[in-house]
Parts: C-alpha cells; sequence; structure tokens
C-alpha cells in the first residue's frame, strides 16, 4: 500500500467516524449500555467463530517464531472470549460522563455558564497483539460517546477481524451508527503514519503497546497522543516502615505480577530502617533476582552488583535494583533523577514524612502504604481503563471513560449584549 | 544564534524552570498572592523605565515601517502600566485552584484515592508585540504554581525586559523563586524553535498572537500545545427570534470591537424570521460592510455580493458575512461545515430550538440569546485568561488558573497489597 492509499483510507474512516460521532454524542446513556450489552451477546454468539480466527493468528505466530510471551498474548480461549463479553457489559455498567455539568456560574449581567462534558469526538486506537483491545478499547470510545478507529497488529488481523464484526453487529443491532467502531482492515504499517498525521480528523490516539510502538506514535504523531511510557516504578522503605508491612508490600509490588507497568521496579531502603535483610531474602527466596549497589551486596549474599543503567531499566520481570538511602530527601532525588511518572509509594508510619513523600514526588500515582501493583482503573474503580497516562496533559494515571470526554462552555442569556 | 546555541539555552532556562517550579508546586496560596502583589508593586515603581524602554521599542517599531495597528499594541502609557499593575493584583486575588481535590474515593479494599490539583510544571509562552502578555502571562503561570519561560517578539524587547525586571524583582522579593518567570533574553527566532522541541523540559507551550504564530508553533512543536487558532464566529437569528433582541445582539456581536475573536464573523438569518431588514440596516448605518448571499442583497442595497471565501473568512473587521438559512439544521451545518469550533449563538424565543442548537454545535463555547463578544476569561469569571483553546484536549474555550493545572492521584492505604 502506498502512502497516498493509506491516507486516503484513513481520511474516508475517519470522515465516516465524525459522521457517527455526532450521533453518538447525543445518544442517551441507556441507548449506549444496551447498545454494548448487544454487542457482549454477540462476541458470545460468535465465540467459535472467534476461537477460529484465533487458531489461524496463532499458527501463523509459531510459524513466524514469534516468542512464547507474544504467542500467550495472542492466544484467546473460551474463558478470554467470556472475559472479553464481560468486560464490555462491565463498561456498559459504568457511569457515563457525557451530559454532566462540571461547574455552573451565575454572572453579574444575568448569564448562565455550565461546563458540559462532551465526548472528544474521534479516538484512535494503534494497538499490538492482544486482540482483547479491539472490544476493550472500542466500546470504552463508544460508551463515552466516541467513534473509534482501531488499529490492531497484524499479527491478531484475523482474530481482531472476527471480534470487531462480532462487535460491530451488536452495536448496530442495539442502534449505534455502523461506524461507531471501525477497525482499519489492512495490516499495512503506513496506515499507522496516516492516522498519527491526521490532524484534525482524529481527535486523539491512544497506543496501547510496548514502548517502541509509544515512543513511534510520540515520534511521528501530528495528532494528540494519550500516551504510556515507561513505568519505572519505586517502593520507598522509609526509615519508619513497619517492617512486616514493609516486606509484604515490597514482596508484593515487586512479584505478584512482573510484567505489568505498575510493577515495582526499584526498592529504596533507607539506611534508618532497622532491618532490611528479611525483606532481601523473602525476594530472593520467591525467585526474584535482585541487583544492589554495595550496601544492600552486603547484606545479602543472592545480591548481584548493580550497573549504573538498572536504575533506569524498566525490567518487566523477576528482577528488582535496591539501593540504599539516606533519608527521605535522597529517595525523592533518586525518584526525580530516575523515575517515569508513573507510580511511586512510601512504606512508613510517619504521616509527616509520608505527607511530603505525597506532595513532592511528581508522578501521576504516589501512594502510602500501598503496593504499586494498584496502579491499574480497576483497581481505581474506574470499572476498566483505556490506558495509563504518564503524560501531564488532559489526563494523568489510569484514563477510562472521563478521560475520553472534553467540555464545552454553555452560555444561556436573555439578551446580553457585552457592554 | 546557531541553533545549537539556541537550544543550549533553551535547555538551561527549563532546568533552571524545574528547579523553580518544585518550589513554586509547595508554595503556600497566601504566600503566592503577596509575591504577586510585590510584582506589581515594582511595576508601578517601575513605571518610568518600562515607558522609557517602550518609547525606544516604539521609534525602532516607526523607524522600520510598522503598521499603526502593530504599534498601537505595542505602545505603552501609564495607563496601561497601571492597568498591568492592576491585573496583576486581580490573578493575585483568584481562587487557587491547586491543592483543590477534584474528587475521592473509598475502595472496598480500605484505600483511599484523592485526585489532587498540582501546577502543570513548566510552560513557555510564544507572543507578539503586546508587552502586556510579559506580565499577564507571567503571573497566571506563577499564580498556578508553574514556572514560566517567556519569549515575546523582537520588537517589544525593551519593554518586555524593563516589564520582566521589575515583575522579576517584586516576584523573588516576595519569596518566590528568582527563575519562577524567565524571560527568553535573546530575539533570535532559534530560539523559539528550541523551545518548541523541548519535549520532556518544557511541558505546555502557549502561542499568543496571529495566525501565522499559531499556525507556525502547531506545526512545529513536539511539546504539547494549548493553542488558540481562529475565531470564526457566527450569530444565527432563528424564525421565532426577539426582533429588537436580534438586532442588539447582531450589532453587538459584530460591532463592539471587531478585532477580538469572539466577534462575530458571519450572520445566519433564518428563511422563517419576520424582518431581517432592521438588522442588517441597523448593521451597515453602523458603518459594517456586508457580504450576503442573493437573498440577503435582495433585502438591502448595501449588501455586497459574497464570494465562497467569505463563508471562512475570521475578518476581524467592520465586514460580515450574512446568509439565510432554511432552518435550524441548515444553521448548523453552515456552522458545522465553516466555523472554528470557538463560540457560535443563537437568537431565539423557541426553548427547544435553542437546546438543540447547545447540544448539537460542536464549539468550545456556544451561547443562547448572548452576544458571541462575551467569550472571553473575565466575562466567564475566571478573572484573567492565558488564551482560549480551540483544541480538544486538556482545556476548552477560556482558559485561566486551573487550565495550567494537571493532576495526580494520591493513594493512601494501610499496607493493602494487591490480591
Amino acid at each position: 500500500m502506498h502512502g497516498n492509499d493509506a491516507t486516503s483510507l484513513i481520511t474516508a474512516m475517519a470522515a465516516r467516524a465524525r459522521a457517527a460521532s455526532a450521533t453518538l454524542a447525543a445518544m442517551p446513556s441507556d441507548t449506549k449500555r444496551a447498545a454494548l450489552r448487544a454487542g457482549a451477546a454477540e462476541i458470545r454468539a460468535a465465540a467459535d467463530a472467534i476461537l477460529a480466527a484465533n487458531a489461524r493468528d496463532m499458527a501463523a505466530g509459531e510459524a513466524h517464531g514469534l516468542t512464547p510471551a507474544l504467542l500467550d498474548r495472542l492466544r484467546l480461549d473460551t474463558g478470554r472470549v467470556e472475559a472479553m463479553a464481560a468486560g464490555i457489559e462491565a463498561v456498559a455498567a459504568l457511569d457515563d460522563p457525557v451530559g454532566d455539568t462540571i461547574n455552573e456560574v451565575r454572572r453579574p449581567n444575568g448569564l448562565v455558564l455550565r461546563r458540559v462534558r462532551i465526548p472528544i469526538g474521534v479516538i484512535g486506537i494503534i494497538y499490538e497483539s492482544r486482540p482483547n483491545v479491539t472490544a476493550d478499547a472500542g466500546v470504552l470510545c463508544a460508551m463515552s460517546g466516541n467513534a473509534a478507529i482501531l488499529r490492531g497488529g497484524s499479527e491478531a488481523i484475523h482474530s481482531n477481524r472476527a471480534i470487531h464484526a462480532a462487535l460491530a453487529k451488536g452495536l448496530a443491532a442495539g442502534g449505534m451508527p455502523a461506524d461507531a467502531v471501525q477497525l482499519v482492515p489492512t495490516t499495512d504499517r503506513a496506515a499507522v503514519g496516516a492516522m498519527l498525521k491526521a490532524e484534525g480528523a482524529i481527535d486523539m490516539i491512544v497506543p496501547r503497546g510496548g514502548k517502541s510502538l509509544v515512543a513511534r506514535v510520540q515520534q511521528e504523531a501530528r495528532v494528540p497522543v494519550l500516551a504510556h511510557l515507561d513505568g519505572l516504578c519505586h517502593t520507598y522503605v522509609h526509615s519508619a516502615a513497619d517492617p512486616e508491612m514493609a516486606q509484604s508490600l515490597a514482596l508484593n509490588a515487586k512479584m505478584r505480577r512482573t510484567g505489568i507497568c505498575g510493577a515495582t521496579e526499584t526498592l529504596l531502603i533507607d539506611t534508618g530502617f532497622a532491618d532490611p535483610k528479611p525483606i532481601l531474602a523473602a525476594l530472593a527466596d520467591a525467585g526474584c533476582e535482585l541487583r544492589g549497589d554495595a550496601g544492600v551486596q552486603a547484606l545479602d549474599a543472592r545480591v548481584r552488583p548493580a550497573a549504573p543503567e538498572d536504575w533506569d531499566t524498566e525490567y518487566l520481570d523477576a528482577i528488582l535494583s535496591v539501593k540504599l538511602v539516606d533519608g527521605l530527601d535522597a529517595a525523592m532525588e533518586h525518584i526525580a533523577r530516575h523515575g517515569s511518572h508513573h507510580t511511586d509509594a512510601i512504606i512508613t508510619e510517619d504521616a509527616t514524612a509520608a505527607e511530603r513523600f505525597l506532595n513532592t514526588v511528581d508522578s501521576a500515582i504516589v501512594m502510602w502504604n500501598a503496593s504499586t501493583q494498584f496502579a491499574d482503573g480497576g483497581e481505581f474503580g474506574l470499572g476498566a481503563e483505556i490506558g495509563i497516562s504518564t503524560g501531564r496533559l488532559h489526563a494523568r494515571g489510569p484514563v477510562a471513560l472521563e478521560g475520553l470526554t472534553t467540555y464545552k462552555w454553555v452560555v444561556r442569556g436573555t439578551g446580553q449584549a457585552r457592554p
């Protein structure tokens, strides 16, 4: 596909999406909920077709030598299809932010101003091998009144087409426009470039995938990007930490699941903390490779020396860098220099130290006495998430329906002219 | 100045701004207010020096043949210096959004999540000939806890330096970091390019100026931009409009001040509206050039034929394009095709038609029975504005302190690990 063809394709899809978005923006919440539930029912009804399509993708993936991790992301089974359908129903049950009044002002001249939440418009989602994103991201956009243009990974194309066909059928049966959720039909990478440059036609791009995808999107995009870059999260064991809590949280923050963005990658232990050895032992016993500075190495023979780049590495694996720090300020300085503004936690019984940490550390999520693994839209009560934003504008941290809206000012007068 | 030198300069300024922003973010509201008031006092005390510097800029501007309009924007006098100082005091009196809790959630597991407003960080302002922006934009950033990097037009460099010197002296005396508000010392355009590419070092760029400046910024920027592009505003006189109100609002919306972004550029008159002639007569009598379609030309001999590009032109002058439209849908369709998503108004006594207009028209500001000239942060009760955003993300319409903030998620636990 030539770049021009890709541009024509995306331009045409975006124009249809824009038309659909006007209808979606005006749909009552209950109609949107019903359409989503119809989509979930169609996904369930099409489970066999979806699994057959997925088998084609899996066979091709194996033939092309995809890694086991990628194959696992690609794989669907009955349980995962059911989880997809249930996920759609969960989104259908969320509060609908569209139409909410953010604030209202009555001016001395009698004008009444209201800031009202509205959908953003047309949202592009660019993602990799997980086919469930087709359903998850599509319905988050639709429920918030946005039209979606989905561009999944080429390795999942058959799965994505089957999921999209079922979802679109259900949404349309439920009364949504046929173009509410569109799937880019080609796997050509030129289509990604065309989406990134569709300024004014696509209002926001959400990349969902690894660092190289997100970096490409941020580098090339002329459309605003809601991006999630690294999750280089820290857990800091303060001198006044409860030892049992510190051990439990360090273990959970690192080892519950090592591949998620909220997993702790660096453990900072205060030199004033009484007994760091049991924490290190528990981690090593649980199969975690420890890389530490000289002080940490002296505490446990299983600790390997950390290289300078370890402090800047998001392992997404059972590896943890561990550093001894001299007090709260040194910990916060380390986080400021090496963190990725995602999620950082302090473990302490000292409320003053905790509040200073919460106020000072410049991350989307700051935590006191909790596992960084809670960094998740579901755990935050958002019901779902389209991603976790590490940017500073528009939306920060876990993003669900509200982050997919903007607002307009609605001004009601009785004939006021400006003096 | 070579591009590399410009990059070094901006990198160094941004690093100082980042350090200052950490201090600013933690400053209590009253300390910020006191520092702003000290800044206002220093501006008043330095009035003679500011006026002398401005005289140098004016002389150079006249020698370089600046247009009368540009010279008027550049010109300061005692009244304008006093207005600048009073404007700073007005910002010092605004509600401080920093630290506000947007919402709070208590999860079943006992975690308490709070979304808390915080400053964005480092904000770059790129502006043209109005030297008062140095003070206005600088203090809006500082009051919202952000460090500012100001880059004004070369024609105003002496005025800007004098204003900045006084302001910075006052802010520092009031306890703000010396680098809270910095002025780019060079007039070299390479500095603008370096600011636009300072991704990660500058968090947001606000361009303040004409269309060509904003277009350049949007084209080149890698840093997120809070941009105000066109103000192609419409006033639609519905069939059920009160004739007197329609005449008063059409006149005010176009002619009160023709050079502001909220000025109406196109008047849409419903074919069902009983008596359009007095409106056209009043506008023409007030000195407004009218350009209309054939139907409008038939109503008043002073109406000239409109060319197709008139419907897409932001005149910023005493010129108005006028079109007869066949009902509400035709009016909204015209606005969708030709508008700039800034401000659009309907004049009607029919509440159903009005609500449909307010819901459907996709503009930052939609109005019912009010003059589009109210599109202004001061008139909206925001106390000031750094600009009017015509983008869809982060902030829309008039932007003041709240639009210069973002938020963080603050999570307080009691040792919760994620199951």
